[in-house]
């Protein structure tokens, strides 16, 4: 049977989705659970191979593995098994061909900011804090200037590789106040490895007013990576859903 | 000068407010930030003190510290030695004789529960999770019976002392969605030690349905820790706000 899984993790304290060696990874633990199901080695592919510290409310995975139980029971059956950072929201039958990552059309990731004059212990392990005040109006107007179909090589990884570049972004939406939480909305059909912090980096220096709103669109014209701002904190992203 | 400080915390890794030889304590973590600034032994004194693992949005304390530096210069400096769980908010200056437990006229404390079909990584660690489905209609009619003043005896933690277990409950109020987040507000002029977490946890078996909405008022007239429900997780609580 090829299972399709929404998986739920905080990711503060994982190396990352995807399996490595010796690290604790969100992959590695679902791996295992499964494995003292089905008595043997499962390998579960992931709709998106989320960075260190990157949080996931509905993350999306398949899992070839044969068991007697109805999905209900192997769901209860692996959260019981699974640590307390990471659970399985949802579990069901999906086609033979079923490839969260191939067939995924559209991802939803959410990056937050804690815009207070004091650091909270209370939003620090889901947020990035900015103290400064910020400028909503050039933010939103960057933003816009990022929606659609680009060569998004300017907010790739330092070292990133593939064959294009070519993402689309069909939504960038600020909510939020100043002086409490700002949440940055992302949709899009693909994205590059930490092009939403790498954005979120770029937008924030025209937040700052240290960049006019005019920058945004000068960086992803420049395709070069050195082009951009910093990449935000891992702390801040959370990816959301994933729509087939 | 006498400090007025609205302290913030995330009471997982803490065993609570009050001061322990060899435990991280919130009340430690503060008078060893203010000794390093002032030079010599400082003593904060909290509104409330919290248990392990119970959280706070607005702890109140007070504390007499002599510095050459300004309110907002201490407060960042306070800031900069103290761990990422805890934060000063504000810190003024305060009368002479302003005493943060005594003075106290009234506390807000929040109660969250999960009560998704599955425990939630994202939410856990500020909210107790409920798998079962409640009857909300049953937990605030019992929640209303407990509205006013009382003799809490029943409701406070086993072993509790004090003069009298009279205390004045202002307000109970119930928020959120079942299959998401629930929220209890308990207002009052003053709490027993779990008091909150006992009256959540005698709710719960109401919302349950393992007892009818009058048993609240029973468990009150009965004066005694042993009618009551068990006492509801830590983790689910939060000292929201002290006024004065």
């Amino acid at each position: 049977m090829n299972w399709r899984l929404v998986v739920e993790y905080d990711g503060t304290d994982f190396e990352g989705w995807q399996l490595q060696p010796g690290a604790r990874t969100v992959q590695g633990e679902l791996e295992s659970a499964f494995a003292r199901l089905a008595g043997r080695r499962v390998v579960v592919y992931g709709a998106g191979r989320t960075d260190a510290g990157v949080h996931a409310r509905g993350q999306v995975a398949n899992a070839r593995a044969e068991t007697r139980h109805p999905p209900e029971v192997l769901r209860r059956a692996l959260n019981a098994l699974l640590p307390r950072d990471v659970a399985v929201r949802e579990l069901e039958p999906a086609g033979d061909g079923f490839d969260a990552r191939r067939d995924a059309r559209s991802k939803l990731y959410a990056y937050r900011l804690w815009t207070g004059a004091t650091r909270s212990p209370l939003e620090e392990r889901w947020s990035h804090w900015v103290s400064v005040p910020l400028d909503l109006a050039a933010l939103r107007a960057a933003a816009r200037d990022l929606v659609g179909t680009h060569d998004f090589a300017s907010f790739r990884a330092a070292g990133g590789h593939g064959r294009t570049s070519v993402r689309t972004l069909t939504r960038i939406e600020l909510a939020g106040a100043l002086g409490g939480e700002l949440r940055f909305e992302f949709e899009g059909t693909g994205f590059l490895r930490h092009m939403v912090r790498n954005l979120v980096g770029t937008l924030l220096e025209v937040g700052r007013g240290r960049r006019p709103p005019a920058w945004a669109a000068e960086v992803l014209a420049a395709r070069d990576r050195r082009a951009a701002g910093p990449t935000a904190p891992a702390r801040g992203l959370t990816l959301v859903r994933v729509d087939y």
